[in-house]
């Protein structure tokens, strides 16, 4: 009996957030362990699909994780690099393109087996996303593309008709030609261009520590500011310096808050968007103030 | 780290219900003891604000309670009594109306305090109910009706418009005279109506038992067939008998499935909604199939 | 058939009225007299169903007339004054909601008679009037509100959906406390948050006189300078200055036109807004033009 | 003040009709002495511009008064007569349609000096009136036509913008050619088509009496067997005879009633749809059952 | 088979102009020897068909051709000149309103016999042409009006259903009465109020020519400076002054571009809105940028 | 000159089909030379954006030409065979899944790059296509499957917001596995549930010739009995026998028109539907009626 009002309060503790969120939009950004572990993928799927059913407008974009790799070795084709970047030519692209969309309609068939509707588009559907090559100080790495211009009416439509849409970070260049985008950029681009509520990435990491190594130095919820102090005393810095510097790129492109979660724990994005605790790291413009329910 | 794996584990149990949920009619009917306990009216208006948040449409039909009572006895009126039945004069029918919209318009109060949209009306409000002189065995009790018509449009623009609609018992005559209507007998009809999905009685027992002394004997589905052979044999009796009638009613008017809630366990709608064991007694239809998620 | 002319000529007489107030809201202050004589309550009613069938949008704000203190008194409640105010406890106000929550639905019973919808609400529903505790003179007086904020979600949703709104002056404190409005402010707080295009009050008066003792001097159409001057030079004084005051305050919250009406001449309503030579005083904002059809 | 109250009178007796018309199609057939008196036939464009103000859908199909022949004269063309039908050869139809034409926006440019909104058509807009060459007894007198098919989408799109349609009985066959059509033809035609709630022919005679040559036998309503009857005994002869036989298909075309009026009273259309006492003829299908307000 | 290639050719050849004029409103002024040829109508009414079957929004404003002074030498009438113009006097006014709105029943009735919807109308309906009287060099020239005010409301309806509307010149003075149009005006005028993407005037030159004798010095497409300075120094004089006045005030007035195009040549709305080389002449507003798909 | 008008009449040739065909859906199944060769395949997608931009509703259903052929090489993948049918075993229908997807998106591309909207989406998007396993004689040839059920939501969704579906035939099973689906069975699937008004597949023949040899003897026109008869007869024979089959099918399954055509022709989807001679061979139930324009 005991256990059955636990129940009952964790689903009242998530009525003020459900109330707050209601047909906002939250873009997933999934990608790492939680791509590759069957468990953690369950949990994801169910997550987004649970934060559809409670009338938000969740948007995945998902990475191509160890997939790629595998079917470049699998065709025995050698990689070449520019600068510590792995170059995409012509037939590396075909293959990410094979394989980017196939797990995309993998990921619709997870969502739809638990009854909620989900179309898979790529960058190119409706023109979504148009690409800029990008070259990393000036160095050509083949087809791999930065965002110029999202045009978000094939989102629109499918959200205007209950549909989640999941999207391959793939883009059409001016030339014609297809580039590969970086799934992060992608994600914030998008999140940007619809005004999204929430932009969550799903991590490796806990969030961000001010000691990297010692998890309970987690900070729970960090402004545009202190971002910016803790890049400038380097305490953000390697892998992490472009994590927080894509967050705060999307809080200033309109995001109203940047997750950085750790997709190693099951229902992370729940457990963030439906608890008083929440979990990770969040990225806000405090001068938009904090929700109702804010967390401290 | 567990507590908070159990949290998100009930979120997602909750997940099918939510989803074959969505948009269905849920009508309440409030009143016993989770009226005269502050603790239990706070947990039923929690309840049925998280059902509409998560995409149902909650109604709210309400009795009483002892305040018509109270304030009888506080203007220093006798009451007259016909067969057992306290006859309603006009005096007692105003109080009564005066009681019950005050009533109302609390309920409304405590709704909207958690967020969420309400709208208080009774059955003389775009002329929902219309009633009939009740005459139980041909004896005149005053301003008390039977429902012989329901105009449900001021519901449907409600529901339409995303509010709650919370509805005082009370009906309109063919002579213009205002009459009181028991409330469960007002939700059966609203529900009927409305070919709602369902319809919970908040009950001061725990279900229908086959022995009413001993609650381990809960009968936890009962198909119309089942009611009707425990009527026969006699285990349904006594007040239980009239309470069950009405399910049965209310199955045949149409609606999906009638629960007899134990009102006195704290957020019984939600156990009852959302978890698979459920709580309590459901009168269903068996040829209309059970859900896919059907308890046993 | 001298007589069936007459009759063809009202109706033709009303055509430009009709035409210019097509679907333009209409808040009608129902108190005084005309809410305690039977045959002037069922002219009031007729007239505004009738605004209602010809194309307008009327709303009706009405007062507690002398029902409240009757009740106040059957109780047995004594009655304190704080500096000639009627200081309203928590009881008194329990039974001023009572009492005007019940002539609400009598009001929406008697429209709902003449075959017209109507839907009675406070303002609890919907959120729609938010108040802070009035305070004269810095005086505690208990639970009476000044309106701070108004909701309009509620009433747009019954006036899109063809119910006229029937509304008691009751709202919610930041409290959480329900208080009693003076109905003359809640229906300038409603009609300015509307942009209503009329705003009518039904009073026990003429209109405004230049000689209040001689009927004669009726000021046919005042102007916000008008109204300014009469009430320097003295002529509107007393009990006339609280209401020409809120007549100007509502023309300044946008309202088109506010009439103060002698609501003891039958149908004044329909006699001021469908004939040509109108009755009672109307006070305009002059900048913003007269009708094409403006009487002189 | 007596004449103030008469006026107020007047529009409440109008509210039922008011009220039971909102939004019902009414078809009214222009034409004889209301079409050649300046001062009838400004009564008639008001009347139908009040019943379009106060919500009914009022469309006016007119016929040619005596301009087509004052045009036939004017360009010195002889007429020929068929069986004592005037034959309507190809010019003869060519000036019918360029007085039709005009005829019908001078009845548009009435209608929009009131402030209402009006386009004027004939049968051949939208492909509106589809027709049969009229051959009487087989004899071929031209460029008459009979309604073989009415397209209702224009007439549709202008009621549901809140425009007043204004037809000239005018239609296409099925060879490309321009055909007349008896505007009590057209007008029967339309109102069965479009399922009218009422059709009014305005007339030269008070109504159908049983005594042609005493008023006091004017026939208030007469049902579908009441005109057979009448018919069969000789009662309705003459020139009545066509007219109630266009009545009488009107009705079983599914029209709710239809009037034959004195179109030589001022206002006829109001005094017949918004009083009690109603003037001239109306034949319904009494099994369709009496209006509420029905006269005796 | 190279004639079937050359069919497909053709047809591709129009995709891009039909992708970017998609929903773009297209007035043609209709007039000249293009009115007075059969096969030359033909031709007309079939393009402006297949404008509207390709997605576009085509309007026609016509002239009266011939057919006017046809029936005033046939009702014997004399024509008074004024400086000379020739003077409408009322009953010149009646005779053209006559033509005029037949002619425009006509044109209805050539576009439906496509299987394409048509309603006519002129400047009257809906009042969407209001006038003030011309007064060329302060003279009084009669019954003739220089466009005031556009009201598109009925334009804008019948586009909205799928109609084309085809609009007699014929407006609405102040004081009640029927003003003439120039044709060109009234299209310029409707043109410019609805700011369509394009105006084609259909007239009996071959365009725009530096020297008007020698064809093949045809300007294909001019900018607003460009006919500034043609004005200036002459090269367009003669009766090409006020029609490309006419266009220059149309671009001004908010239309996309303007086409004078040789009404002679069989489909040269066709040839011109859909081929590369295009035909005629092109006024346009250069700032605003050219097509794609410009020609040079 | 004279090309100038045979252009503006092929134009106009074009104009009924058009009319038509408005807003009908039109399913193209693409295969075959039409995708080997470039020239063609630009062809194909210039007709099927010319269709949508004149108002028809263009899907295109799309096999995996020799691409996926070429991939399992490239793997170094064996094929096993069953009873001559080629095996798909887990691996082999994730390389196809992989080069169907990516041709999708390629197609995508094409469409985009002239100016219209296209989205791309498979069978298991909006759980589109439910297949069961094609077992022929009873024989397990792997992930090959028939489909069961289609849920044209996904569709009605891209159609509704001018987007043109790119469908890529594979299906899920209700073992939740991913099934491969014969391109032209799925055409036929997706044009039956969507009572598509034409459905054509591009294939490597003329038609159906009465004499395979002879193209001169090729079949306009096939009624389902014609079919009948020439199967019987031995005439429809060989390769020619599933591709018939299939038509009829859809032809029972409510599409109004199935057409074989040449798919080696440049734009023989134009030169079928807009014009008067048509190619290829066309498969109709003539109980339904010819359209208007009916080729003989």
């Amino acid at each position: 009996m005991s256990e059955i009002v636990g129940k009952a309060e964790t689903l009242i503790e998530a009525l003020p957030y459900i109330r707050d969120f209601n047909n906002k939009i939250v873009v997933v950004k999934y990608g790492g362990s939680a791509m590759l572990d069957k468990k953690l993928e369950e949990s994801v799927i169910q997550d987004v699909a649970l934060l559809k059913l409670v009338g938000m407008q969740p948007i995945i974009v998902h990475g191509g994780g160890k997939e790629i790799s595998k079917w470049i070795d699998k065709v025995g084709k050698e990689t070449e690099f520019v600068d510590g970047f792995r170059k995409t030519d012509k037939e590396t692209m075909e293959i990410a393109e094979m394989v980017l969309n196939r797990l995309n309609k993998y990921l619709v068939q997870m969502v739809e087996r638990l009854g909620v509707k989900a179309v898979g588009i790529s960058g190119k559907d409706g023109g979504l996303l148009q690409v800029d090559q990008k070259k990393p100080n000036g160095k050509d790495i083949g087809y791999v593309g930065d965002v110029k211009k999202v045009d978000t009416l094939v989102i629109d439509t499918l959200l205007a008709n209950d549909f989640i849409p999941i999207i391959a970070p793939i883009g059409l260049g001016e030339d014609g030609e297809t580039y590969n985008i970086n799934a992060d950029d992608a994600a914030c681009a998008i999140a940007g261009a619809l005004g999204a509520e929430k932009l969550a990435f799903l991590t490796d990491i806990e969030g961000v520590c001010k000691d990297p190594k010692d998890p309970s130095t987690l900070i729970s919820v960090m402004s545009l500011e202190d971002a910016h102090n803790l890049i400038e005393d380097g305490t953000i810095s390697g892998g992490m310096l472009p994590k927080v510097t894509n967050c705060v790129n999307a809080v200033n492109a309109g995001v109203g808050r940047v997750h950085i979660l750790d997709g190693r724990i099951e229902h992370c994005l729940l457990l963030e968007f439906f608890t008083k605790k929440g979990i990770g790291t969040a990225i806000i413009d405090t001068e938009g103030g904090l929700y109702e329910n804010e967390r401290i």
